[in-house]
């Protein structure tokens, strides 16, 4: 057991250079465009040239709904890969990339934890190799460049009223949720009420995520629906001229970004769009490459199983024609005891029956992810509080499910303490026992969708949605967008849209909100809530004690 | 004569590995850390390692004053480092950094131009190695942090209404040069009116370049005055806890950027702040640590000299105890014709008298380099129209105010063209001549400083400026501010503050709109007519024809 910090850790790896890291998956010095000495790009060409290679496991990682416990399904995804290369597989960690701004409102940190880190540490919560600065200048541009038509006699005949294309910026502020731009006269355009996001919420993230290669971006980004007119026909990003420009934007963004984890397994750092308004995936380009490259791909989803794992499957997979080999659900004691009703401050405390409470929300997660045909095997990752006793209440209550579950000790013993995990997902992997399908098909009406989702997923026993949201749903299949896969949007914290619903709650009631046209990206949204889309900054934002120490190290920032 | 365009000869540079241009300065690869194949930062660590070595010759390449015809300053920076080494001294160019956001507006290219280019050319005039982006994220994090200091109390009694901190953004967008933010209600804070400024325009980057280490970095950005009291004390970033984490986001964009020329001569391309409301050069940061490397350092100022040298001068030298050894004034016979009242439509003819009324523009601008007590030569930059008749009026014309005018074909011929100029760059540089001297003490009062740059470098005959003006003057004087040199905002299109007068006027009127304390930076603004601090778009932008080709190729940038 380490009693150092992860930061602590982190600065303590011995990495190796990127080029050796690369060497590993085969890919030349050449070919990996540098970004200091420890992370690096793929280069489009190597990419390419990788095509007819076939393809090794796809494992997904996704976990029981979040509590404040905290589950632990970065750290886990990261050591299973250790775990699967300490077994002889070669495995690459695939993963999201953190978002700037909200470092500066809490402690950030999201590369894992413990000895299950990827580094570097700091570099991956700063600037990192600059994508989410590309992604916020393409997805401005656009925005500037509508004001901008408008203001020199709007040929295009945009609605000022119904522009629906936002502006962003990485950062928490709240002031900047709802605005009124052009202000000042003439010369500044026409003033009309907008506001900004935090660049993880931009559609041009979810699209840099969903795309297929630099061409699949262009046609993706030229297919935004960023206005409408008085007629209420869409005006496209195309229709501007402005796809082309964002992609020469996003050129260098759309190459996946190699690191390694503190055992020097291969890890893809690329993408990380939204877990609500978007899918909350990492990008579709790093997970293909990574599975010409390894034997075994891991990865993650955003949030608990009941949206990250399906929109993984009925998102990522279906639009990528990617086939999951075996998902492992991530709980831990803790969570589960949140789960069966008890307080934060009593998880000390052995509780066995209070974890059999909490059980059932784990074992439907189970029942889901094994629905769409993928096998499952959950992982107890260990904290030095559990019991015995705790622990073997999981293991039985997962059994009754038919799904083994494993304690894990990565967090404290690195590859060490997650072999039997790994040797099990092998077992899953190689047996033959998966027959993945989304859970839906493309025809399948819009509200159909939502409802599939809801009733199968949620066991919700109704959705209910205003007249508006179903014209507008039954508009948009008008004009065919009917085959795509729906986003929900709602709480990650319950399969309820309550947030303090915990457990396994049944015949509860979905209030779809609001729908939103992500036509790039390729999916529409619903909205089951209240999203928030620009976060602020607390009382005392963590800004506030980070600082650079005499060393020159970054302190505060974890 | 080359007949490819500039980005057809930039994209057939042999370029050599960024290490082997680092190793020609004795930087060890692992003080280099790259970002590419041929961009690189040089670590801090080796620059701490240079303080006790002697410094290089500097060399300020500076202009008439800019007409559409264009005169090739950056050009002839470039080609002057080249020639320089060819005649066998070790040669360091340093530049700025080019703007993202303008490139989306008008064709950009910020790099020199025809045989004398900086490379790799795309990526300067995009994200090139992410400095700019950490600079809008720095500022911005500062933005986001006054607003929400009074949305949770306002405990440092910040007068809403005398916020002077604005958000910048790195994009041509004139929708958000005055804003209200803050709708939306009372989770949105405080609704007040504001604006964006362009990236480049943000006092951050004045800091940036101004500061000598990451220490004094921060203690600069503490000193910004971001808001007043009621009582009109003010309140600085320090106050806010800002200035700590505003370092952690700079600590790599303060790491001079290393790339080379089309004759793989090394040049540090680093900073860029407005040369309007800030002092417009590169990094004091890389200017020393090229002068610590090179035997001759050729760096360049913006606009014309009676702005950029002016600053050069009394702004960067003077803060950074830096001593120019010569400097070269760039001219052509196509911009001295426009002075000398020919339009642009009829450059193509020869006019001997045309050229010889403009020359009085070249002429006070010799004299007022010479002021400084810094050695001048004029470089004629060659164009394929002018006359042997023209080029000569000028050569006699520079030869009466005591300078040689030499003709340059680096344009065409590279270093091969610029041998002369190069050698007698070394002449003056090496002859002793020198006695440079800032135009003004430290302690003169800063009214008095704005009349003295008014009187001696634009022959003004009076500077008129309201009593608030002159109080604002007085006010900062009693707040310890009185040091501080000034910032001059005008027209660069004439000695005076009316573009449209060219030549040398004399008795004209500067009028002292507003000031403003840059206190960070460590400068007043004296702002003298309309200074656009967040361009905006043409009617048909650049980005409409921005767009990859087939090859993975930026094609419309340039």
């Amino acid at each position: 057991m380490s009693h150092r910090t992860d930061i602590e850790i982190a600065r303590a790896a011995r990495k190796r250079p990127i080029q050796e890291i690369g060497a590993r998956l085969g890919i030349p010095a050449e070919d990996l465009i540098p970004y200091g000495h420890d992370k690096a790009k793929v280069g489009q060409g190597f990419i390419a040239s990788l095509r007819d290679r076939p393809d090794g496991k796809l494992i997904l990682v996704t976990a029981i709904n979040p509590t404040p416990a905290g589950e632990g399904k970065t750290t886990t995804t990261v050591g299973l890969g250790d775990g699967l290369n300490r077994i002889g597989k070669r495995a690459v960690v695939c993963i999201r990339e953190a978002s700037l701004g909200p470092n500066f409102g809490m402690k950030g940190g999201a590369a894992g934890g413990g000895m299950a880190q990827v580094v570097p540490m700091e570099d991956m919560n700063l600037h990192f190799t600059g994508d989410f600065h590309a992604i916020t200048a393409a997805h401005n541009l656009l925005s500037a460049m509508i004001d901008n038509h408008i203001h020199w006699g709007n040929a295009l005949d945009i609605d000022q009223r119904r522009v629906v294309w936002r502006r962003v910026m990485d950062m928490n502020d709240r002031a900047l949720r709802d605005v009124v731009v052009s202000l000042g006269g003439v010369a500044n355009g026409f003033p009309r009420q907008t506001g900004f996001d935090i660049t993880v919420a931009s559609e041009v993230m979810a699209i840099l995520c969903l795309a297929r290669d630099l061409g699949d971006l262009e046609a993706r980004l030229g297919e935004i629906v960023v206005a409408y007119r008085r007629d209420r026909t869409p005006v496209r990003c195309r229709d501007l001229k402005a796809d082309g420009a964002m992609a020469v934007l996003l050129r260098d963004a759309m190459q996946p970004n190699l690191v390694q984890t503190l055992e020097n397994t291969p890890a893809f750092v690329h993408g990380g769009p939204f877990a609500n308004i978007a899918h909350g995936c990492n990008s579709v380009i790093a997970t293909t490459t990574a599975l010409k490259l390894g034997e075994y791909v891991v990865t993650e989803a955003g949030f608990g199983a009941d949206l990250g794992a399906e929109k993984f499957f009925d998102i990522k997979c279906r639009k990528a024609g990617l086939t999951p080999a075996a998902a492992v659900i991530v709980a831990t004691v803790r969570a589960l005891k949140m789960n069966g009703g008890v307080a934060r401050a009593d998880l000390g405390a052995e509780d066995v029956e209070a974890v059999r409470r909490g059980c059932p929300n784990l074992g439907r997660h189970v029942a889901n992810v094994k629905g769409f045909g993928v096998p499952v095997v959950v992982a107890i990752n260990h904290f030095a509080g559990d019991t015995e006793a705790e622990i073997e209440a999981v293991r039985a209550y997962a059994a009754e499910q038919g799904a083994e579950a494993i304690l894990c000790r990565h967090w404290a013993e690195g590859s060490a303490g997650i072999e039997d995990l790994a040797r099990k997902v092998v077992e899953l992997a190689e047996g033959g026992g998966g027959n993945f399908a989304p859970l839906y098909p493309d025809a399948m009406p819009l509200m159909e969708k939502i409802e599939t989702i809801a009733r199968r997923i949620y066991h919700a026993g109704e959705v209910v949605a205003d007249k508006a949201v179903r014209e507008q749903l039954r508009a948009w299949e008008a004009e065919g967008h009917g085959h795509l896969p729906v986003c929900m949007a709602k709480t990650p914290y319950s399969f309820s849209t309550d947030p303090g619903l915990r457990g396994a709650p049944t015949g509860h009631v979905v209030p779809v909100r609001e729908v939103r046209l992500s036509a790039g990206a390729g999916f529409v949204v619903a909205i089951c809530g209240e999203i928030m889309t620009m976060p602020g900054l607390p009382r005392v934002p963590a800004a506030e004690t980070i600082r650079l120490n005499a060393a020159g190290q970054i302190e505060g920032l974890f």
